[in-house]
């Protein structure tokens, strides 16, 4: 059995604004203290940390799984049709939901017209929610997969070549104007190309309250693979909106993301085994869209951001976690190594190395699109609301223990600043004497 | 009687390419000669045009009106609804329309959903025409006008207000991403705003095909009236997309206009006089949106743009001019002084200055955008198609005399590169062996 | 006599990450505790900061005067000749200076040559030292200024006229680009431009570690004044690089400061009174340059990012305070409200308004630039290691209050991504067989 | 021996403005006529060009060499020393030289400081001459060979390693600030990378009077090959400024020549054989900078250019023949295919391939950079001042036939513009009272 507590000695523990050497004590699933040399009761599992890295759990802003897996919590978001105006709100304020998805791709089933992105994002604004978009542009996509298969391409090559990353760009300055127009906070899911996390990087230095994720495929792999003379390669990679084929893209998501023009990381994990995706070997439309990432998220983005020298471990943190938690509204209780804070910890060796491979990865899907990557940075024992879930490579999490949180609208990491705005921005009228027809004399 | 024959005796031919002293001499409506001291037969009228420019008659591309003035042609375009599939074909082949104009404003009247845009613009491929976009995102304006009417804001400035320069840029962009995945060009008019005219400069920088009109309003004056305390003044400058409250843009506009990111120059002519323009005495989205500008656009483009020093007098010629007649297929026929094109002569006087007034317009309305400005430059002769229109301040044209052009499509100008790509630029399929359903091993 | 602790009940605590509700003791010159409800000696002197904001106090990190004022720790940094480089390592690692000014303006006088920037700025990377430039042209300032002259233009207009933005922006990136040839973090003392400021933000999004600090000035007000027709208004706004008349200036450097493309601010203070401006009052290149700004900088900051709803109050605080802790290095002992660090702390009341004026403020010279400015945001108690130094509004700090801090060099927050880049990032030489003088074959 | 006149019959005339079909008639070394079924004297030369496309002669802006080749006119420029003033104006007045190239790299050779670019281009501006850099930081170029070599990087890839393109776009924006300090237009030569061209585009946005000239060898390959295997391979592709690594360069820089973001086409040719680059097989700072181009040039911006659909024929023209024409002041004597134009002229056949190889080239040198590239489009006939130079795949051109142009100043394509803004632009004093030393009182 597990004890009671746990002491984690000798640590650096590092949060987003600077790292210390100290230890953390926890009990009933709360760090109860954060300091040097602790003094603490009998008992307690002592796990020693010296020159290991103490980390808060990474939250995954966007996947689709059941199971929260080292240390990863899941916001889940809820998918928009389009008359929700009163569900919304239930949602919001009974049921602890607050963030919502709006899809402007797919056509026919999810897409939502900009008449109603405008009343969706008015709604969110009401009632204090995370506007969330899957920015691409559901009619060209639409367009542009009959024009491929029309030219015989059939294969996965197809899927990139029919929405390539300007229908990305597109709707996300849409989605960005919309938003603005609505005075709403606007969050960007998986932005997956270069011109689209450039959109949302000017318009965070045009003042809106615009974030955007990238997620782990994005960072740490590229949409050559669609290319791969072997289909079933191929096939694992699809995903939209898409990996972009330009090679330099990796590179230039991990920039911004350092330099805080993106701000949060996920995964939008959602496998499907090689047998899943040949549904679609005849036709890239029928593909199964997604890729595994959630497993191996804070990997890649330790690998190609903080090894790399693009961010230090403290921007590791903000990335992988504390901004998820601001931004959705449960920080400084999930997302920093704190007196009072959720006891969900990373004990992580940036030493050690590990390579990535379907053969060892805990996911069932029989591939892995960062095969073969070599990662400096390993978690060693992950600890989730005060229990040891990950350990010596097994994974101990039983199930259930994941729990859903309750979260409140208005987070004031996202709607301070527009709230403020609303109150001092209002446009007033010109004071004119009332109009008489007289003729202008300019 | 105007003589058969005319001779403009040692002004300085301007082109667009380059500037020569030299002779004109005009018979039947054609350019008989251009050189140096040309030998005419006796009984033709001679101009003397020393320390005079002789440039091509100005052509606007955009303009609503019956008359053709000051050797401005315009250029026609046809309004596209939402079926018109067959008709433009017709219209294209018989009738000698190369050019049409979509809108992308206007809600509940003219506005096309993309998928429609999409259709449209590879009619307009399919066909050689021009598509013509009118870019502001018709649904944004519509809740946006909603907004400022509920504010209390009825005055021409909520005209602006409701419609600000991102939701131009936003359109802007979505039209220039529709157009390019259909490989049509495209020709955005009225180009109003600087991240507008941005994102015209940026697609061109990409290779696309697009071509950015500004227009006279645009280019010599802003949007700061809207905000005049005198309503019939305000009123006056109301038009869509509205000028800009930004008083950087016109310049910002020119550079663009002298550097090729903007190619031609239109006015969107369409006068109001003040008691029509009342109508939205208490509700801006009823003001008649319009203004004059015809008369004046070549003055306005002289004084900002010549007399300025942002361009020269070859640019100006090609602004005003020659690309519109590359652009609408009937170059060297007009928009070039040379051996037979149509003898569509202005004189042009770089040394006198006027000053523009409502006083002493051509045009019927009562009140002028321009009042007061103060223009180097002034045309003292105009000649159309061979015959004197505009001498020593008189209009001397009679009706009738306008004549529509039949142009043929598939202008080289716009369309070779196009095709020129899409016979190369075919994208291909991977040649793969058929998936076998065999596991994948990277 | 101050009591030996001080209470501060009931504020709300704000740091950089996120706001509490909560007390803060202070005994010794040091937080003790901070949290709810705390229990404390009796004797100590309660402060009752309900409805108020306790931040930490603020660090201007470019000022040019003796005393610390309302908790503003000066930066001092110092000015590097042409032969520095055993006195830099001295200075570093024996005095706890940690940064050096290298000026590429001030011709003849400090002005460095690009070779002798290389050369400094290799010798900060060496000691782990903050590299700070003055970026201006320095050839292009004077032979602006003798031009500006010989045109007869003797004015303050003549000083921005001598050296517009672009002499900033230029040598912006000049210092950028030498400082990545030496792998060296940067730091751009007072950006003043749009341009200047839009080089570091671009400079951070390729990943180079750019600090850029804009100022009070700066974000305040603009260069229109220097065309004010009074000479002596003028030229109380003389300072280097100038103010700019872009009006939309100020609100551009405030949006890059809210979105971290900035990092921190300063005001390079250094007033003089209009009799000793008087000196250049016949040749603007005598006027003395600097401006007042030390007292007004949180309040214009506060005015135009936090009641603008630009920023909200947490980056106020990282904007000014715990930015400059991290990259000067004495974070988190100053620039956060927490256990164990410095009691700097202001108590800032967010409703309260007062409006600048010379007739008020406490500075000895007779005007500001700042006059008639009205702020929401008013700090009410200004405690400095401990010690209650404004209060009521009057300065109770007692001469030789303020004390140096030794620094230490190779800041975490400046030098950690860098070391790790040095280590991962050097190219090696691509292997080849010797060269045998064979001929190619391509 | 050569009939005394030719007509080149059927073909299609290619202006920069439009193309037609047409004959040529060309006498005594002038185009004499053009137009349809031209009346001849018997005994001339017949070219039947039925198909063909008749085009004006390239002129290469940029190359060192002592003979021109196919229709390629070399526009020779003058380097300058730090002391010339005096020289440059005898020059440009008596020699006919309106062209002075300065460097900004070449440390210690040729590198002229700021102050020293400052008056060499004051002094362009006063007598008219076209400002030529070379733009690349000579001080970083210096530090960062030594530190390649320090790093044992002694092979070719050392050459861009130590000038990354950051080191150009540097120097092209001090030249650019510099040249606007001055008033004078600038002619930036070899643009090689990406970001140094977005300075010179973003300068013409700007409205600043700047020609960027990008070479054969920077669209048609790049600098990957520094990293080949083979080190006479490598070598083979050294030259200052470097082809860049990045493989998407020529395209992007072969987008903005086609959107007159880049105006003209050089190749800077200067060829050293395989034996002659040995020298510096050992240390790459002594390999002899320098590719071939001249011969190929043309064929290479057809291909990449024209082939891929980037440009059409016309623009084709401009960059290879006009634009060279208009600056360097001989238009339309060149550069047009026109009445009393010079007679050289180019027939191109756009159907015909040929592959570009050392093995079958026209110049000494025993590799091509270009070797193996398909080229559709190929030069059949040359003809130069009228005689007939290259025919049949045989050079026909005799020692002695190039010739010197004499060039006049102030070519109004360039300066026209300049003349009028420092006409019209000039700054003025504020008129204020004299200064009393009164109070302030805002």
């Amino acid at each position: 059995m597990e004890p009671s507590g746990i002491l984690i000695k000798g640590g650096k523990v590092v949060n987003e604004d600077c790292s210390v050497i100290g230890d953390v004590y926890i009990e009933n699933g709360k760090i109860v203290e954060v300091g040097l040399n602790l003094l603490i009761p009998a008992g307690v599992r002592v796990i020693d940390a010296t020159d290991k890295l103490v980390i808060p759990g990474g939250i995954d802003t966007h996947t689709h799984m059941e199971l929260a897996f080292m240390g990863t919590k899941a916001v889940d978001d809820f998918h928009i049709g389009t008359k929700v105006k009163k569900e919304m709100e239930t949602l919001a304020k009974e049921r602890g939901v607050n963030s919502f998805k709006m899809f402007m791709a797919y056509k026919d089933v999810f897409m939502l017209a900009d008449s109603e992105l405008y009343a969706a994002f008015s709604q969110c604004k009401e009632i204090g929610a995370i506007a969330q978009v899957h920015a691409e542009n559901g009619d060209l996509i639409a367009e542009g997969a009959k024009k491929m298969l029309a030219l015989g391409i059939t294969g996965p090559e197809g899927h990139e070549l029919c929405r390539p990353e300007e229908v990305e760009a597109e709707a996300t300055l849409r989605a960005v104007t919309i938003a603005h127009a609505v005075n709403c906070p606007l969050y960007v899911v998986h932005v997956m190309s270069k011109s689209a996390a450039k959109v949302v990087s000017e318009a965070r230095r045009d003042g809106r309250v615009v974030f955007g994720e990238p997620i782990a495929a994005g960072l740490g792999t590229d949409g050559t693979h669609y290319w791969n003379k072997e289909w079933a390669h191929a096939a694992g990679f699809v995903m939209g909106p898409p990996l972009r084929p330009d090679p330099s893209t990796p590179g230039y998501l991990m920039d911004l993301l350092a330099n805080d023009d993106l701000s949060v990381t996920g995964t939008d994990n959602c496998t499907f085994s090689v047998c899943q995706k040949a549904l679609g070997k005849d036709d890239f439309t029928k593909i199964p869209n997604g890729v595994n990432g959630v497993e191996d998220r804070m990997s890649v983005i330790w690998e190609k951001g903080v090894h790399s020298g693009k961010m230090d471990e403290n921007r590791f943190v903000a990335v992988t976690s504390s901004n998820a938690a601001k931004i959705f509204n449960f920080y400084p209780q999930k997302g920093r190594i704190a007196k009072n804070s959720d006891a969900d910890v990373v004990i992580w060796d940036p030493k050690l190395t590990r390579k990535i491979s379907a053969k060892t990865h805990h996911q069932a899907v029989d591939y892995n699109i960062f095969e073969g990557m070599e990662c400096h940075g390993v978690p060693v024992i992950t600890i989730s609301r005060g229990k040891v879930v990950y350990e010596a490579g097994q994974l101990k999490v039983s199930p259930g223990h994941g729990r859903f949180i309750h979260r409140k609208p208005f987070s004031e990491f996202v709607y301070k600043r527009v709230k403020q705005r609303q109150q001092v921005g209002k446009p007033t009228a010109v004071t004119r004497e009332p109009y008489q027809g007289k003729v202008i004399s300019i």
